[in-house]
């Protein structure tokens, strides 16, 4: 059965952010206990020996907190550590082929950049969108063009599935990313390489926590 | 049920040397129609939606010729298209795990460059071992050091598996290494990017038989 899942606060840890593998284990085990619903590995330039390595030990420490762990684009990690789910982008596997491998029992995300990208997304396939870069990020390379709020706002009056924001989103400017529509953050650098973990996490939390109330 | 398969000529496809997609399904074609007994489709750049529809092409080509594809690395391409197998690196996922995702009837080669890794190698989840390089090779950025005719001799003395030599073999240089006992030699810039794919690949088959005579 698929796993239920909250995109409230969802961390994507990164290598360099976070301070390599063991940076990365460290910084989800305190931001999965102090707020961060979701966490998802990405690390587009790791041999799939240290994924798989830094996968498993991931996974062991997020279970016990309740905190589904999805994997970045490689399947075949996902199907080798039996993780909650997968994200894909628009460029790696598609859709019908990844819930294939996956089975129906798994979560499958899909990035989405533009109105098209929404109007396309196979909504039997997938179960949610992070949709991005609201705004300027400087953590992903091969990011596409900024959303800016106000596009934002209007994709989410027609979102056909359950999104989580990404791009660009820390503590102070959260707030209108959730009363623009959106089910939940995803940030990397407003945790990752904080120097407090704990606090940076909480912050969020009760940012979002009050741009629902 | 496993495929039977073939070492004696192996083609690894590289988009660099190979022009690209569409250049390299048209020297698999060609090469696979004259002599090449294996293909492997190797593209560590590659995003995973050009894997799959390169992949997809490939194994439609090379099914009607009875020539096996292979993925290198990518478990869940290889999963998605249905390959004949995988082939991995030290680094990659491990034989355990590629063994349990790719099941029983599928083909997994793992790379050995020195006798530890020959002699770890675990004989009951995997079907061979490339071996090399035999010689200096330009094509691998990260190859390991040059195992030299000499050393290569002594490890195919205890082989624990069927072996595919590979690096900086061409037409010429070929008979050697089958005569100090590899099963087979496995080849990309002696194809790859070669004026005349049908010669260089007979050329070769006839080396490698003449030194099996």
């Amino acid at each position: 059965m698929k796993p239920t899942f909250d995109l409230s606060l969802y961390l994507v840890l990164d290598p360099d952010l976070c301070g390599g593998p063991q940076g990365m284990i460290d910084t989800a085990r305190l931001a999965a206990a102090n707020g961060v619903t979701m966490v998802q590995l990405r690390a587009p330039n790791w041999k799939k020996r240290q994924w798989l390595e830094t996968a498993t030990v991931l996974k062991a420490v997020l279970a016990p907190l309740g905190v589904p762990l999805l994997i970045n684009d490689q399947i075949d990690i996902a199907l080798a550590i039996d993780a909650a789910g997968v994200h894909i982008g628009q460029a790696d596997l598609p859709p019908d082929a990844t819930r294939r491998l996956l089975g129906p029992g798994k979560i499958v995300g899909l990035s989405a950049s533009n109105a098209a990208q929404l109007a396309d997304a196979p909504v039997g396939l997938i179960d949610y969108l992070g949709v991005g870069p609201v705004y300027p990020t400087g953590t992903k390379a091969d990011a596409s063009p900024v959303i800016g709020l106000e596009l934002f706002a209007d994709l989410m009056a027609a979102r056909p599935l359950p999104v989580v924001a990404i791009g660009g989103i820390k503590a102070g400017n959260a707030a209108p990313v959730i009363a623009a529509g959106a089910d939940g953050v995803a940030v990397v650098s407003a945790i990752c390489g904080q120097p407090d973990i704990v606090s940076a996490t909480r912050a969020l939390q009760q940012e979002i926590a009050g741009a629902r109330a």
